[in-house]
């Protein structure tokens, strides 16, 4: 059994080459070729671990992914997140390799997913891209959605001064220019593409927000609690993409609309049948947004993805 | 984190210290400190995956054990089964040690089981120990209820001769002395401490075979279908002990008595209270039966037991 350190990961994180394996999780997934059972949950005193597992048919491996919440770390001077990833051999069960990745893949993933939406349905000529949110996800966001467009322009949003300013300068050691909005709408009057990276539990952009020819993908909500867009905006919205339609009953920005429309009137588009299929990026005249709240796919092959990228360093 | 791999696992392995720990395993769970949620499964074509995980509440670590039985591998010359554990921080998460074990600690588990059980209950002078069945159990229980009991003279009976034959030259292996039974009653006739140890899915053993001073301990049954002891005899036994009283419900000898019995009408006492309380060995006029369906918090215990043992080593 292999064994990857976090370290050997970062030095091997390849944005084109991991982008490339989430696409081939997300079409195995909306071809229905993956095997994902329900998520194992072990609960502490403040603290809880989740523990993902799937495959695709066909494939070569089988993951399992441990991602723990320890929120009491901070005040210990350790980071709440960890995890690590194991690929198995889908053919014999014998392990192949172990990454001990302390959650930063899965912080990947997350960001790699919002590129490969951008690279499908990004409007031709972007004018920069917005993010909404000073986290790890809006530093991640910036940097792959930037390196899949070509576009280094970017406008940021965040709710305190100093999250904004640490935010700002982590943007500007990565090369890219910044821009620091003082509200949402600034954000949305300089951007056609915008993500959207907060745990906000009520609607943080509004429908008169956003003008025509806007992508959005909203990455913050995966909960059934969490929500960053009104529920008028998606209304509003001429398409709605999400990565799995199973998902958007029951969390993420979809399930927001779900819980108030007639039902049956919504009408959504999996992220893996934009990829495999004829789906042009938004026009002038149109507002799309993707909801993403993640499948374990994605860890699958991005932990393919990175052991092959380690073994031919 | 700490990798410890097979040949490491087995060169240290100590039945005593293994014992001790599997001891605070099943005490800790009838005192209601165990967190241990459902297993998770992954299936396959002819393959299938379990991921068992648990605490002991006031511990140091959870536990995450990975077992798999992929049943085409004999064909490629391979175990069936494969596995590890890993060890995480109960107070942070992180990662402490994976333990790649192959499946072999799973293995001691159930052995590990039996030998706490004859500690506790086995007749204060211990004729022969009979083992049924030719497997690995077999193995590993003549060597651990040996090791634990100090009694060296074993008796085996299996379905097929080239089994036993084998399974008595790996026994003279171990320094015991070995008789070869033609039938389960010779077993019986010669031993007062006896391990069921067959997959089997009907009764091997009768009533009628097993005389008063008997301590039988059955760890072929663990699922809703396996069984090796007769309803009857169980009827007739003194005192019925498992594991889990929980498990009891669903698995293992007791769940098929319990599926023929008036509801209520059978005790159960568990392990984890024998080890703590002041329960006597099986006395000349009794028949006492161990039914033992395996508990996550073994593997727990097991795992920190080695770790530690590897790092005094």
């Amino acid at each position: 059994m292999k064994l990857i350190t976090r370290s050997e990961i970062e030095s091997v994180l390849n944005v084109p080459d991991l982008i490339a394996g989430v696409e081939e999780a997300f079409t195995a997934y909306s071809q229905g070729l993956g095997e994902v059972p329900p998520v194992a949950e072990l609960l502490m005193d403040n603290a809880e671990v989740h523990i993902k597992y799937g495959y695709i048919r066909g494939g070569e491996h089988y993951v399992i992914k441990v991602a723990s919440g320890f929120y009491n770390n901070p005040a210990k001077g350790l980071p709440s997140s960890n995890g690590l990833m194991m690929l198995f051999s889908l053919a014999t069960g014998q392990p192949i390799c172990l990454l001990q990745d302390e959650g930063v893949l899965t912080d990947y993933r997350t960001a790699l997913a919002g590129a490969v939406a951008a690279k499908h349905l990004a409007p031709k000529n972007i004018t920069r891209i917005g993010i909404v949110g000073t986290g790890t996800q809006a530093r991640l966001q910036a940097k792959c959605v930037s390196e899949q467009t070509g576009c280094a322009s970017v406008s940021v949003w965040g709710r305190t001064k100093d999250a904004v300013i640490a935010c700002k300068k982590d943007l500007l050691d990565m090369s890219l220019e910044v821009n620091v909005c003082e509200s949402i709408p600034e954000v949305f009057a300089q951007c056609n593409v915008v993500i959207t990276t907060t745990p906000s539990q009520h609607a943080l952009v509004c429908a008169d927000d956003v003008h025509p020819g806007t992508l959005i993908v909203a990455v913050g909500s995966d909960t059934c609690e969490k929500q960053e867009l009104s529920a008028e905006l998606l209304t509003r919205a001429n398409r709605l993409i999400v990565d799995s339609n199973v998902q958007s009953q029951s969390r993420g920005e979809v399930f927001q609309l779900r819980k108030k429309a007639p039902e049956n009137t919504i009408q959504t588009v999996e992220l893996g049948d934009v990829i495999q299929g004829n789906y042009s990026p938004v026009r002038s005249d149109e507002i799309s947004i993707v909801d993403l709240t993640g499948i374990a796919l994605q860890d699958l092959k991005i932990a393919e993805t990175v052991m092959s990228l380690a073994a031919n360093r």
